[in-house]
């Protein structure tokens, strides 16, 4: 792991233990796939980080300049790329006052691959309905702490966490997909869950999916069932709690599509 | 501002950038009020430190060392004392790894007095409902920061928070309490809220509260209505929304126990 720290478009070297991201989680992030020269879905990212500093009220750096600095970081090397956005230390107590953001980018190893037969566990831990914060990559992420701790614990490398309505809405760390009758469906997000940038390319290769209330029965009985996220792209999924699922010939042509369009997953 | 940071129970000069309180906001804190020689409610917060670390399943460093810290840093003088314990930098992506916690203890002027005639916003931004982490100080505060400004914007001091279905939670950084046909009421926060230490003293003081849910009629209602936290101690409110709050002997009453019994709180 490697770290770079800008303060508004300046470069800092220490983090201030008084920053907002770490006072209150206020702030954003992005976590991003880097191939060998490139970090191919970087404008998907940026646009994702805009819109949810405009919700938020976070000001942004320079474009260039951090892609730059992303760049120098990585080193040409395939890579995850994670960069955090807080609101700086601008402020007293929660009151937000307008001024330059922190900015960390750092670099990781490409986690280890997922088991060849996924199964997922049923998370206990839910996620809390909150349309003000519905979609956001934010920094309040104690309920997946706490749901993936539960996944170690019960032996699984994911699980899927609902909403108090028992509604199905993610995995701890990626999106969820499954089909049903002939027709892909995934869970509506505008009321909780983190609308991932895997799933917003999947929506577009696949356009007559219905996005909607997605519940436990209808992921028991899927045909298929695949996770996403930006960094291990498609996930199939083998079992959901004890029940098997058996996988689909349109789960097949639907990644390898997704490695045609986009190449630099195939390792997954 | 000063502050200290603590690995474990060894003081270390600089926060990590990759510190899960900052990542995941997965941590807790407590903000304490410092008397000119003593930090009175010490025992107090600290307990609920401990009891938060415990569900958490955060690691505590030693009492001791970080209370004598605290008082080095305080230097004598009334300030506040903010303590944020985190998971540290153990652990990779959501999954937590047991390992030395993070503690960073900073000292902060006492805020300035509230306005003579407190009046509530009513806030647009809902309190989330999850009992996993109901009644916890920790670190994942986005609402409460876009609750803030919304109260600012509207031109209020504070505002109250309700959760999805209505019930009034807290304001944006103090519990609630209201005085309604001769008997004290304050919200169940066993659906989320903070169960604040000023509120702990408070329920000590008055055994035949009722802890229940509490409704907007009943809050526009009320005879006597107050705020509290461990930094400001007893406010009382005067508006609520549009609607004037009368007052009442019991609040003023109440108010002078309070402080006979936590004098420190006398210059508020």
């Amino acid at each position: 792991m490697s770290a770079v720290i800008f303060r508004g478009n300046d470069r800092v070297e220490i983090l201030s233990s008084q920053d907002r991201g770490l006072m209150y989680g206020d702030g954003l992030f992005e976590t991003l796939r880097a191939s060998a020269a490139d970090l191919p879905w970087w404008p998907l990212h940026w646009r994702r980080l805009q819109e949810g500093a405009l919700r938020l009220g976070l000001q942004l750096p320079d474009e260039a300049l951090i892609h730059d600095a992303a760049k120098k970081l990585l080193d040409g090397r395939p890579q995850v790329l994670k960069i955090v956005l807080t609101r700086g230390e601008s402020g007293r107590g929660y009151q937000p006052v307008a001024g330059p953001g922190t900015c960390i980018l750092s670099s990781h190893a490409l986690p280890s691959a997922m088991p060849g037969r996924l199964s997922l566990h049923w998370c206990t831990t839910a996620v809390a309905r909150q349309p003000a914060l519905a979609g956001l990559k934010h920094l309040n992420r104690l309920e997946n702490v706490l749901a993936r701790r539960e996944c170690t614990d019960a032996g699984h490398a994911e699980g899927l966490m609902s909403d108090c309505d028992g509604h199905v809405i993610c995995a701890t760390a990626a999106n969820v997909f499954l089909y049903v009758n002939g027709c892909w469906l995934t869970p509506d997000l505008s009321q909780c869950g983190i609308a991932g940038i895997a799933r917003a390319m999947l929506l577009t290769l696949l356009p007559d999916i219905r996005v909607s209330a997605v519940t436990r029965p209808q992921l028991e009985n899927a045909e298929a069932v695949f996770l996403c996220n930006a960094v291990r792209g498609i996930m199939a999924v083998h079992q959901v709690g004890s029940v098997p699922v058996a996988g689909h010939a349109a789960l097949d042509a639907l990644k390898q599509r997704f490695l045609d369009v986009h190449p630099f997953f195939a390792n997954e």
